[in-house]
């Protein structure tokens, strides 16, 4: 945390602020929960960050008051910041937050100057109180992107959120795997279990099922996409199309706990056609590929290029030999992961230190082939953990195609 | 709808408004969905609601032009909006959002005037866009509450999701009224099923995998909280606590499928003790009595203060008898519920029209007693809609303490 609020002093500086507000509908904000020691149950609140100070955390209501206090932040009481009198006061929302914001930064010991503005909330409320403070002579940065960069890095507490995650993702992957080992194929070439087609849903459902024993959620739901739904990567696959024999299934699963995991296997029950086969091996050596390149100091961009040349050889298009291509290897390599799911570090050419692996990162590797006419789509995905001791598969499940040959 | 867009220009000409500018992270937004006949699966959008005029929805991704295309709304697609040029020239996010707020605004027909902003957002990126097109002539007021207002109301559509997500609530409730009269007592009065102690976490996990399976989230958890746990109205209730013969139960559960339901049942295993047991017929009958008087053109604070009468007569202190009380009735009757959990109408005494029971409304009904030193709670809620032919309710499960006496 300490590297962390140094960052995002330097960042004041740059940007010439005071100080970072930062408003929050709960404490699960991703710009409010890198501040904290871990899960907090609480509502709207916010947090002041004086320039080379330390943070100080506002909260609306007593009964909140043991789970802020659990964070062992500094805090601004409901008392403090006479939340009572001020929403007795003023009902309308924009001027409620513009007193009780107003409040804050005066006890943070600020007089009106430049603040970073991060957070999220109603957009009407945000601007209004924003503009009346303005009026007092507070004058207002956007702070969103600071917080951001601030997270690349991760504190050991995310890390281990975020392997916890992992872990779950692994157990429904798993699962996914095994009703597909046991599944036989029918009359027409679908998948049966239990005396029922294998559908998407079932597969779904089973997934849902991991993740709400575990408390995790799906804000962006899941991909479980056979056939030639898997060769539009974005196509999540359809609740009652049914999994069938030879042709294969991309599963991209990104559930949230307190952060986020993100992996994907393909699977395919029975023998696969040899381009799709061929394909796979191809994916597979660039996942390797991307694993070993991934060191601390190595650019994103550097990677793909790797990647994409990888792919070329191979004699599949690429972003860089096809720009906008639908077909062969179609996007980037991958994403930070986090409070967020796409977070920094990023992959893209047009990036500057965000673009830098660096020790402390936690990142998606995901190459893939497309091939939408053929009917299939391959993408292999495994989140990685930039350590001290190098590169760490969060996601350590088998590569094979054939679930039969994961370990059951 | 129309009734919905006469009452937004109608709102708009109070605040002396040209229009109303909704920005949205997903089409899911709480101020963005009141304007879509139905689900849509967008990323970033908003929508210029010109005063008296035809909503415009605008996303940014070709991606998206089916989704965009079945909401049936007027478009502004990301290539009228040039998006892909503003991205590449404007990197920053707030100058970006600026930018193309200024197009849509323009491309809406609209010049330079008074805009009402609702919709939620990262604060700093919002404030940033809405100062610079202020530089431009824009004048800013805040509109959530606006758009808050006029989802009072709710659509036939709105209405069939908060139908399916009631009828998922009382598949949730049901499951764990069996678990309960399944359940056997143990040497030390824990009440035990498949060979394992009967705990919240049990229960939770089965709630969230009914929810799973129908694709609910629950973003504000549940309440599942035995005996002194159920004595504190807001205690979720902790996971490792085993379910005891004799003692109270009560369950709160509040998923969100496309909008939100909202339930209450309170159980009991054996014998209650008899001061529990009073509690109990007394909170039956003020539900009663909220149903018997949930009429068009009541005021919401009415029903609040009959059902007190009701709890005073029985010698039990309220909020009204006793402010802060933290014994026997202790909070507010009810709330409306939609794509929040907590809408309009409004049961507090400090309330205008939003405050007035009408016809196309849906909300709770929640009286409930609480003794925290005696270790026990009670709440019964029903989530109700007020139609045309008078108040129906969502939620029509059984009122017996005892699981034993639900149909199984």
């Amino acid at each position: 945390m300490r590297a962390r609020l140094a960052a995002l002093s330097a960042g004041l500086e740059e940007l010439g602020c005071e100080a970072l507000l930062v408003l929050a509908p709960s404490a699960q904000d991703t710009d409010l929960a890198p501040f904290l020691p871990g899960p907090a149950h609480m509502g709207e609140c916010l947090l002041v960050l004086p320039r080379g100070g330390e943070p100080r955390l506002g909260y609306m209501t007593p009964m909140e008051r043991e789970e802020a206090a659990a964070t062992g932040l500094a805090l601004l009481t409901p008392e403090d910041l006479e939340i009572s009198r001020l929403s007795s006061e003023y009902a309308e929302p924009a001027t409620f937050l513009a007193r009780v914001v107003g409040k804050a930064l005066e006890l943070s010991g600020l007089v009106p100057g430049r603040v970073a503005l991060a957070g999220h909330g109603a957009a009407g409320t945000i601007q209004g109180a924003c503009a009346m403070l303005a009026g007092q002579g507070w004058i207002w940065v956007p702070g969103n992107g600071l917080v951001f960069a601030a997270r690349k890095r991760k504190e050991a507490e995310e890390l281990d959120g975020i392997r916890e995650a992992a872990a779950g993702t692994c157990e429904a992957m798993r699962a996914v795997a095994r009703m597909l080992a046991a599944a036989e194929p029918g009359a027409e070439g679908e998948l049966w279990l239990q005396g029922e087609p294998l559908t998407v849903a079932r597969l779904r459902s089973e997934v849902g099922r991991i993740f709400a024993v575990r408390g995790y959620d799906q804000p962006r739901g899941n991909i479980i996409a056979p056939g030639e739904e898997g060769g539009i990567p974005h196509s999540a696959g359809t609740q009652d199309r049914a999994v069938r024999l030879g042709e294969p299934l991309v599963v991209d699963l990104f559930p949230r706990g307190r952060l986020f995991a993100d992996c994907t296997r393909t699977f395919c029950v029975g023998e696969p056609t040899a381009s799709f086969a061929d394909g796979y091996e191809r994916v597979r050596e660039a996942l390797m590929l991307a694993h070993r390149l991934a060191r601390p100091g190595t650019r994103g961009w550097d990677i793909q290029e790797a990647v994409c040349a990888h792919f070329t050889d191979a004699g599949y298009p690429t972003p860089i030999s096809e720009p906008g291509t639908t077909r062969g290897y179609v996007h980037n390599l991958g994403h930070g992961v986090g409070f967020e799911l796409h977070e920094f570090p990023t992959f893209k050419k047009a990036s500057g230190g965000e673009g830098v692996l660096r020790e402390g990162d936690v990142f998606t590797l995901e190459p893939g082939l497309y091939e939408p006419e053929q009917g299939w789509g391959i993408r292999l995905e495994d989140l990685v953990y930039l350590g001290p001791d190098g590169l760490e598969n969060l996601t350590p499940l088998p590569y094979d195609l054939d679930p039969k040959a994961w370990p059951s």
